[in-house]
């Protein structure tokens, strides 16, 4: 079907419900977007799942965070043992966790549940050099790539940890805008005051060491995790694959700015999960000119998010494809 | 246990989930909701249902709707049929959908699965006098009342479907209130410039039959429609009942308002689901110190926006109960 009538055929199939027209407000454009996605009338929106990607800073040994690095790992055997946030969203909606290893500091972690793709075992320290090589990240985009295009499903919760990844994510979304450092900066897990002056004074050096605004590809080798890396390439191999990609907060708003830079056509595979806390985001939303879906004070990521939105994304679907249209139902239009 | 005591209980069990203080935001509080409705910190929040009470409205003769009145009707078949939006939101949200008809006009309709508790064929038009009489307001409310209380479930959204019950809501929310109604009134389903203009002057002249501002049975009788008085006798009797009541738009606020009104303990048991894109329906939500969840664009009632925010209200449950503490899960605390 040629575009032009594709999207007649939408429109008329969604104003055709049995509801005032537009009365479904976003639920509406959602229904829209996968029906675009897809390519498909009657989009399937069922099988989902969280990828989770995990990875230590360089950064963080900067006193960036209000939590320890090792908190990193330990969040990794939490949600291999099912006990984060994460996990008990993912359980609500009925949606499988894959947890991948994709660069935690220390030794490789046992664990007969978890994806081990180490890149390295977390990045450089970003205010003194780059935070990775550009093969290193090359490896995390492909990484994500490979896992954002396989299996069987047809939306993408995404999802991170790592200690100081809002530092990092703060950096990247810089230096992609072009705009200061200091308006992307926040409280991350909650540093204090002092804290807070030290992860600015932190942030601001690492910034002065390149030019103000860098390309989306030399940005992330430059200050990127490996978990954004990862981020950045499973939205690219998710869009490949056609699939919706749920874009959680900060940390996964940076990496869809990366992923953007590096190939603009996968922004209508994009759905903005939620408004977070993080002081940053609303910038970073600015930037991407995403209007997310919910606004509920979250500041947590592991895709936590991601995954609250789901049901609206599943609600979408259903609703243009089960829902009674004026004419099946014999409901009267306007007087 | 002491209520100081439970607070404080609850307060350390959910600042010890393996996340940063507060960054669930909504949801933890969404949690302490439930938990001290429920008096528990272990709440049970698995059994819901959409309670989708319709009746007809009087002043719907007077032109102010864009739809004709028959569609009540239609849409109770609609519903009936499980092919309107309620009926496909309730199905992904996993809950049962009870059809009442408390005064839908017209011959009483015949169907298995409805409840048919009619209160009259309709109130009678509010623009000339009062919308019904002081026993069959009693009468809403009370059968409202027994549906909230009786059964088995944790929580309970509701819905309604009553071409004209945006006028009704409106004269409710400005004598509740003492407000001029001109500030509570909308589009409803979608009425044009004109039609506007002539519902504005409409609910003018109806509300200059009374005194600026009513007690909230007094405003029920004169100005309030079946549908709206039974789903504020059903918040009373959910609360009653130590339920959870997730209040939909325009046209439940109303009737939130009412039942506070009558009942003003019950707040604890109200969540209030999405912010509607009605007009009104800011003014009305201040009026009730009111903070939606959600906020979507909707304006179509019949639960919808309730039904959407069901899985936050699962999953604020879910986190308080199986979410891993610092402890348990062997993750440090802040440095």
């Amino acid at each position: 079907m040629p575009p032009q009538d594709f999207e007649a055929a939408l429109r008329a199939k969604i104003d055709g419900k049995t509801k005032p027209l537009g009365a479904l407000g976003r639920i509406e454009a959602l229904a829209a977007q996968i029906a675009r996605v897809q390519g498909s009338l009657t989009p399937r929106l069922e099988r989902g799942r969280l990828i989770l990607f995990a990875a230590d800073h360089g950064i963080a040994a900067e006193g960036v965070s209000a939590y320890p690095p090792e908190v990193t790992r330990q969040m990794v055997l939490n949600f291999l043992a099912g006990g984060a946030a994460a996990n008990v969203f993912a359980r609500q909606a009925g949606l499988p966790v894959t947890v991948v290893d994709c660069g935690v500091a220390g030794a490789p972690i046992a664990h007969p549940g978890l994806i081990a793709r180490r890149i390295g075992p977390g990045t450089a320290n970003a205010r003194r050099g780059p935070a990775m090589t550009a093969a290193q990240c090359e490896a995390a985009l492909d990484l994500g790539r490979e896992l954002g295009r396989e299996g069987e499903f047809d939306a993408l919760c995404l999802g991170e940890m790592g200690i100081g990844n809002t530092s990092s994510a703060a950096l990247l979304a810089a230096k992609i805008t072009g705009q200061p450092v200091a308006g992307f900066i926040g409280r991350g897990t909650g540093v204090d005051a002092a804290g807070l002056a030290r992860k600015q004074a932190v942030l601001e050096e690492a910034a002065a060491r390149t030019a103000p605004c860098l390309g989306a590809a030399e940005a992330l080798a430059q200050y990127g995790g490996f978990e954004i890396a990862a981020m950045a390439g499973a939205m690219r191999g998710a869009a490949e694959a056609r699939r919706l990609v749920l874009v959680d907060g900060f940390i996964a708003g940076a990496a869809a700015l990366v992923a953007l830079g590096l190939e603009p056509a996968i922004r209508e595979n994009l759905v903005f999960a939620h408004h977070s806390a993080e002081q940053g985001h609303a910038a970073l939303l600015a930037a991407l000119g995403a209007e997310p879906l919910l606004d509920l004070g979250l500041r947590l990521g592991e895709g936590s998010g991601a995954l609250l939105a789901w049901p609206l994304l599943r609600a979408a679907a259903a609703m243009l494809n089960e829902m009674a249209s004026f004419e099946s139902a014999a409901v009267s239009g306007p007087a």
